[in-house]
């Protein structure tokens, strides 16, 4: 038991570090950039609260646990942005060999039962076949959207993200898992665009 | 529904501003001060990761549910270190007044349905009377704690603390919900105190 808490105390030492991860996306007054650990918590809050959204077959305790887990990874890779290199950096099969090199390390710190969970947990979420991870996805997707509004632009303005962008690289993914979702969101959005002649 | 989900995103985009209420806490390497919305990921993870720590009777998913929310009060009140003022400030009547009023305003804004569950969960926390609630609170003690030792010493050098001040303003409370992991976290950082002359 004493090793296994010991295990347990390094794991959460370790993951204190994704506060020092920046983000693309800004806070929402704009001050300095997102970091990861709190855009997590922003996530998993998005979870609660919209779960109605969420489609049959969702179990959004499991939703949240992904989501809490999904970013650690990037202590070691780093964030990569969804509009940077034009779209193509994000889920390159580099980035994913380097991601799953640091699922295996950081998860590996964990007793070996919380090592299988965790990084099963993470697995589903990067897979996104299951209904609860295309819903973690969908809000991952979704609360960035937001922010950058809330915000006055934020990475949209940084990457020179046009509409088109928008819906392909953003826009279709929320509509996968959270198809309710992604319509209030480009309602409340689609005025951002039309105002700088980007749709 | 259309009014039901703009209240859940009014909620979601009022809970971004406590990525700017900071905490006497600084992060793992001391280069600024935590906030609490990352604060508030740190021990939802806790909670996942140190589950076998709980008393019987503790349901994990109500308190990450409780732990993703319990900071949010402090949108309008600020954090109210544990340290300061001699240990005095933190839950006086004139604080747990203005979090109350905190309270519900910012739950306010949610559907009637949500607005009730999620402020039952906050006071949940804050009374710290069932087994989850205290579960919730011990972690909320624990993690300054380890990260004080893993930044240096952080809020403790801040505010002049010695060991029985610990003991009493933290250590006992941690003890009351997670009777285990106190001891483990004393066998840590005892000789950080020991070192200094205050113990
Ligand atoms: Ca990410």
């Amino acid at each position: 038991m004493s090793d296994r808490i010991e295990q347990q105390l390094a794991f959460l030492r370790e993951a204190e570090m994704l506060k020092s991860v920046t983000r693309a996306t800004p806070i929402h007054d704009a001050s300095r950039p997102e970091n990861s650990a709190e855009h997590s918590w922003s996530l998993a809050l998005y979870a609660l609260t919209l779960a109605d959204q969420a489609e049959p077959g969702v179990d959004i305790t499991r939703v949240i646990k992904m989501l809490l887990l999904h970013d650690l990874v990037e202590i070691d890779v780093g964030d990569v942005p969804i509009h940077s290199q034009e779209g193509s950096a994000h889920g390159s099969a580099e980035i994913a060999a380097q991601e799953a090199a640091a699922a295996e390390r950081i998860f590996g710190l964990l007793p070996e039962d919380q090592r299988a969970e965790f990084h099963a947990l993470w697995a589903e979420f990067e897979a996104a076949e299951t209904p609860s991870a295309r819903f973690a996805k969908s809000l991952d997707r979704a609360q960035p959207v937001l922010l950058n509004h809330q915000s006055g632009g934020g990475s949209w303005i940084d990457y020179d993200v046009h509409w088109d962008q928008l819906q392909s690289r953003v826009g279709d993914k929320i509509a996968l898992g959270a198809p309710g979702l992604w319509p209030v969101i480009r309602a409340r959005i689609s005025a951002w665009f039309e105002a700088r002649g980007l749709i």
